[in-house]
């Protein structure tokens, strides 16, 4: 009769050692399809086991289709293709290449880590995840009314724009949210987006296989003539504060896309307003959803720069038209930020510390570029620069005297630990004009680094 | 000179109510085209207010455009389109409907709130949030490292899949990571779904515009003969508890289809392993993964059956040649799970917590399986329907004898407050032989209303 040694199980219960014995032989061959198995009663006799544990050894290989039983007559072996066994290691995949530890980093969009409300998203999340009812069932399509509610609330108060909590929906991350659009507005468009631009957008077009175009911008933002060059309905901009270049489109031109919208049904704006929080004078630009009376505009925003890139939490705006629409085909997709995150959202902001930490952080940008600033200025090469700024965001530009090659200064910056970046480097087929100019994210440096960081740069500049 | 009153400002402060006055006068066309402002000193005696606040003002206006500077010449008003000022008030679009509340309801996949661990997750979160370094950083593509190693570890240790924690990518619910598998394998792809199965899966698919095909299953699962019908690339499957019916796929179906998946090099098949956690007897069936020696399955799980619906955080596995595309073009996409969220749930998988939640869970569902089949059994429509169920997973099938259609028997079950849903709701053109099959999902309801819900039901039924 069929022999096991169940001596040394390692570790493993009878059952399951016996179950991966039997399984072991029938992969292997050693017992061959239609081959019938000892009844339990003998074979626990034999191997001086209960039967019950025969019993839970066959029934997990019946329940596998390792074997299979006839009525009155036993257990047998299944025909199936020998194989070896499972592998039980996997040769390791190295980790993607992690960036370089840079001493300054001038280009990744990081923030300032100083004023994170550590202690009070805990708290607010003890209370979040201590609110049981509701917490665990499943979620709306569009988020957690209490958090609509609350950036509703928010944007009324603080932005002026009115809008309806039922408009909002909530999604974890803008590039989420232009998968969802795409959905919505449909692959049979076309899509255009600014040139220079933030890169991503034509990445996920791409991936997507969305036909999508370059437009350039001008001094105002996005070429209404360029536009105009190509059949285009879909455009995604950048109103408030451009990036890179930090353009605020004015309001001619806003009214001039609205124009184009307006013309056709099918044409939408969607207007992407990620750090529009953080304007340093007056008051934040208003959206181009405030002027839209055509339901022509998807406005989005993001937690991701008002609060740590590692919230992603972000949200659009529908226009009724596209809800209508978004509800009847879209509504079976779950939203996709956990329940217990937008309730500590919802606190945040509607018990005030969103606002008050933007201010905080306002202040704390605003100092920060002045340092930037003030330590560029004081450089040896101060007299090669100049700097172009729109006392708003999180980024400036500055250019650069010089005729090396962007590719190359990036190069020498990055041998002296500094990193760099070109807005040659969001441009779409870059033409001379475009070169030199470099784009300045401060928001995440360290200003303790700042002096030695502009002692070594002024070492390749 | 132009002239506003100033005395009453709704609050506002001074300079924000005059940039409204004179945006108010532009839109309006009382302001016209090219008209010169006053002096900033000038404006500012007349109206009695600081030079600043006419200066604050005109910056506002100048910055959105809707006045303009010639130097040593003065303010002019910029040429736009006459247009109303934006509304203040928007009609409140309706709420979707809310769903229907019922008195028992055996159709949504809801989970049983008894024993959501409140207090540990609250205290992890707590930790994740203090634990400073790395948490505000822009998370990378794949998820945090030590969710990936606590992931991999639980699989090693309790379900021995042994995969490299670099293979894992945490998404933000499988839905979600459906849309980025679609953009890995391509959209020139047919892709199939089991019929009957889990209609979402279709949804995505039609949402994106992907030629996909139903495949009807059999009694071992997805049918490869019908498969093999039709020029088809990737096909998705749930073999350890397939939803609705609770089949096991046997091994030698397993085997079929990596056969299948091996012929061509662009075939690749999605392993659904949602509820794989939940089997009442024996121990988990291992993946097809496990089995899987040309790097063809994709496997996929999620925390939402595990630990509640709310929490939106799901993985997938993918082999080294899928990873390497991924990485190259894929990875720019950021994670769309919060870093706190990663954290918290890499201590509560690493230590130890999940496997003893998913232990409590699983006593606590076979207890509340039993008491609903033993409530069926006891009731006057015992004799009228035969249970059909796999000792595992959070629902089960029971087949009713009636002539009744299924429409009928749902209407008049919500009629007294019980919801109920069949087998024929998910399938693709269902015929006679998938009617009168209830699919029972019990996890979520409350058993102290089970016997009032069965004398409801025995009324009808």
């Amino acid at each position: 009769m069929l022999t096991y040694s169940l001596e040394n199980t390692n570790g493993l219960p009878i059952y399951k050692y016996l179950y991966e014995c039997i399984k072991h032989d029938i992969l292997l061959g050693t017992l061959q399809a239609g081959e019938k198995l000892p009844s339990k009663r003998r074979f626990a006799e034999h191997l001086k086991i209960s039967i019950i544990t025969v019993e839970n050894a066959y029934a997990q290989l019946i329940a596998e289709g390792y074997l299979y039983t006839v009525e009155k007559s036993g257990y047998f072996v299944s025909h199936i293709e020998k194989m070896p066994p499972a592998e039980k290691k996997h040769a390791p995949l190295p980790e993607k290449t992690t960036e370089i530890s840079y001493f300054l980093d001038f280009k990744t969009n990081h923030i300032s880590e100083e004023n994170f409300p550590h202690a009070t998203l805990s708290r607010l999340m003890r209370n979040a995840l201590s609110e049981k009812d509701g917490l665990l069932r499943p979620l709306a399509y569009n988020g957690v009314k209490e958090l609509r509610d609350a950036i509703a609330g928010y944007l009324r108060d603080f932005r002026e724009i009115h809008v309806a909590s039922e408009q909002i929906v909530i999604g974890a991350g803008t590039e989420f949210l232009y998968n969802l659009i795409i959905q919505l507005l449909g692959r049979d468009k076309t899509y255009a987006v600014e040139n220079p631009g933030f890169q991503k957008i034509a990445k996920i077009y791409e991936l997507n296989n969305i036909r999508f175009r370059y437009v350039d911008i001008d001094r105002a933002g996005l070429s209404v003539q360029k536009l105009r060059e190509e059949e285009t309905e879909v455009i995604h901009i950048s109103p408030t504060h451009h990036y890179p270049t930090g353009i605020v489109m004015p309001i001619q031109r806003r009214q001039e896309l609205l124009r184009w919208a307006s013309e056709r049904e099918d044409r939408y704006i969607i207007e992407d307003d990620y750090d529009s929080e953080f304007r340093f004078s007056g008051h934040p630009i208003p959206p181009m959803l405030n002027i839209d009376t055509h339901g022509k505009v998807i406005y989005m925003n993001t937690f991701s720069k008002s609060i740590a890139p590692a919230v992603r939490i972000s949200y659009m705006i529908l226009p009724p038209a596209l809800l209508e629409k978004y509800r009847a085909t879209m509504s079976f997709y779950s939203c996709t930020v956990s329940g217990f995150d937008q309730y500590m959202l919802a606190k945040f902001i509607g018990e005030g510390y969103f606002e008050r930490h933007l201010n905080r952080m306002k202040t704390l940008y605003r100092t920060k570029r002045d340092t930037v600033i003030e330590a560029i200025e004081k450089s040896k090469f101060a007299n090669k620069v100049t700097i172009l700024e729109e006392n708003a965001g999180l980024h400036f530009l500055m250019r650069l005297d010089t005729k090396t090659p962007d590719q190359e200064i990036v190069r020498r910056a990055a041998e002296v630990g500094i990193r760099l970046s070109f807005l040659s480097e969001y441009t779409h087929e870059p033409t001379p004009n475009d070169a030199h100019v470099l784009v300045i994210n401060y928001s995440g440096i360290d200003t303790d680094k700042l002096d030695e960081g502009i002692r070594r740069l002024e070492e390749i500049l």
